[in-house]
């Protein structure tokens, strides 16, 4: 037994079939899951839900349109099960099928040159389903900024009382669009999931669309909070990762255009690439999508999108989105905002239009949610690789040691075939 | 003025535009429509809320599939417009135009030889959008009975404690599947939504996926509602229209196939015939589907169900569902048991498989919810009529005087046509 760590079941151990999550008519109290009370959030029964969100909160549709899903490419390679690497910190190779086991993978998908090299998918999560993308869901909030930005529509050097002037006297009162954008804004605002005084939860009870407490003192809505937010420090010199500044940008986009970001990313995107199934975003009490964490969507879908960024714009020939709103995100943050920021494991990464950026060789960066979502984007690899997983700890740093050394292996091994 | 009668907003002076509900980032406090107050589901607030249930509660998506939407052919006749009927009771003729602002339409299709004669959008509804069904849901909970009992998979002269024991000392104990799939159960119910002490709002209350108060004492879940219903009277005598009736046949169905209601409306026929859109339905607090009024579909999808049923079951030349289903539908019910029942304005009518029987001289049936949602199928005149709406009063009584009779005009005109 290891000390100092909680054991928790294997991936193969809490798959959500062991269970019977939600199984019966009706399922038994044991096995109901329920946003009210919580436990639809907690490992294992997250295994289950990650594929169930909308059957518990009420929840906006991203459109696909009405024309036919784009047809994907297929160029399997069975050799990428195979594929070991050396996991940080550790003196054992793995190969890439045991990270996926390590993981809680619920889905996995390579894209090589545009085709579909890997798809598999396990636990609770098929074809026909989508997958909760938690914080995945920020890098389409600032991708849509970013279209935004490179269309003229949204001023990036304005403050962001120019689009919100509701947040005047807030934390957000004299940062500019860009630093919401890169999160180098100063705030008061801790996001340590660890802790259950964290501000983050105070956020999230602000957003929960269902019915307040009786005893609820507290913001009604995420722009409700927003409001809230108290400065800290200077803006512009220190990274600092918290969901309020996603939420803080769909705000901005929605007041520069008049659009919802679900409307935005219908119009902009979903709509626009053939995508196979519609997505959705959770919603506030006031019909808000959460842009820092609510987007749910089908594992093919982000493997779509995840091609139209890697080929700048374009897709299947057309240019949906202007070249230079991906060219703002390849070009990097700032590594040194980013270095003062809490994250050892990534060293040298920067951070930009809530894009992680790994400033690896390949110059390979990645959309991150927590439990283990993942759009991962080599440039030079010409490989897009997404990954819905259900991982029992929040934190990417639970999986990123046999995650990311996995893809540029993966990376290294496509670049050599012809 | 008139008298007795309360004056209502015009379709056109009601429409969501004029107040704004939900719009704005965040929308006002008196534009914020939530289902936690109710205050969603007042007129003309309704307007609005018709188009967007799910952004207001949980739901189960009824997929349709990943392949490409089925090419609806169009023929458009601009002559329906003027085609003019006698409203009931009415010295006045009307025109079909006229009609659907009568009747606050939403959407109107007209499948004629299985092309789209006709299709408008009003108000809220768009082709993107999807639209609360209501209690047009029990005519798919009825079909699905049917397509089971045609496949030999259901027994409808079993007792329903056969497939549901948890029914045994509910008034269902005694009933046969084919009395609740015809609605001549005997139950001590009222279904009057005038009256706010009606049983309905208990069984509202019971299948309500929000947190309950924390005074509420009754029956959690729809399923567990039902098994408080008490008989009176004999069964198979009397048509009672009762939405319990739908849950009841929800769950025998879902007993008997070892599938949810929502995964039977997918598998059996939603994936099958190119929908281009994904349905979905509302759910209690455990997840499970509200069979008797929770469904929301698109206009054009309704309309490609309707023609299913119009064809036996046949779709683009593929027998999807057995022909004995449709058969068994249009064999129509009870009329004996139908006159019985308390709807006077419609005489001669029967009720089968969760379907209204016209009995008329062309043998036309419809799937009927309240607010005006209507799938009117006329098998000589080869013609389907989907209509969704959201009519200041609930019960159909309120708008058949102008709809049924305009149905039969556009019939008629129809069967002229070579």
């Amino acid at each position: 037994m290891a000390q100092n760590k909680i054991e928790f079941l294997s991936a193969k151990d809490s798959e959500p079939s062991n269970f019977g999550w939600m199984k019966g008519f009706p399922p038994p109290a044991d096995k109901t899951l329920s946003a009210a009370d919580g436990s639809f959030f907690n490992f294992p029964a997250i295994r289950w839900s990650v594929v169930h969100m909308r059957e518990m909160l009420p929840t906006q549709n991203v459109s696909r349109g009405l024309e036919a899903p784009s047809k994907l490419s297929y160029d399997l390679d069975k050799n990428i099960d195979g594929i070991t690497f050396m996991p940080w910190n550790s003196k054992n190779k793995m190969t890439w099928e045991q990270s996926l086991w390590a993981n809680y993978t619920d889905g996995m998908i390579i894209m090589h040159k545009g085709k579909v090299a890997y798809e598999r998918y396990f636990s609770e999560l098929t074809e026909h389903d989508v997958h909760a993308v938690m914080s995945l869901t920020k890098s389409f909030t600032g991708t849509l900024a970013s279209i935004l930005v490179a269309e003229g529509t949204l001023d990036e050097n304005k403050l962001v009382p120019f689009y919100v002037p509701e947040l005047k006297n807030s934390a957000y009162g004299d940062a500019t669009v860009r630093q919401v954008m890169d999160m180098t804004t100063a705030l008061k605002y801790s996001e340590d999931y660890a802790n259950p005084k964290a501000d983050i939860w105070d956020f999230s009870a602000a957003g929960n669309p269902l019915p307040k407490p009786a005893d609820y003192k507290g913001p009604n809505g995420y722009y409700e909070y927003l409001e809230t937010v108290k400065k800290e420090g200077k803006h512009g010199e220190v990274f600092g990762y918290k969901t309020v500044n996603a939420d803080a940008l769909g705000w901005i986009i929605s007041r520069a255009t008049n659009k919802s970001v679900t409307q935005l990313l219908s119009e902009k995107i979903w709509s626009k690439i053939g995508m196979e199934e519609d997505a959705y975003y959770q919603v506030d009490g006031k019909g808000i999508a959460f842009a820092g964490g609510g987007f749910n969507a089908g594992l093919r879908d982000l493997a779509r999108f995840g091609e139209l960024i890697r080929n700048k714009g374009m897709y299947n020939g057309n240019q949906i989105i202007p070249a230079q709103a991906v060219k703002d995100i390849e070009k990097g943050g700032d590594k040194t905002a980013f270095a003062k920021s809490d994250h050892p494991d990534l060293k040298g990464w920067s951070y930009r239009n809530m894009w992680w950026m790994t400033e690896n060789k390949d110059g390979a960066y990645a959309a991150r949610g927590v439990h283990g979502q993942t759009i991962y984007i080599d440039p030079v690899a010409e490989m897009v690789i997404v990954r819905m997983a259900s991982h029992p700890i929040a934190a990417n740093a639970a999986n990123d040691a046999t995650s990311l050394p996995a893809y540029e292996a993966v990376a290294d091994y496509l670049k050599k075939k012809k």
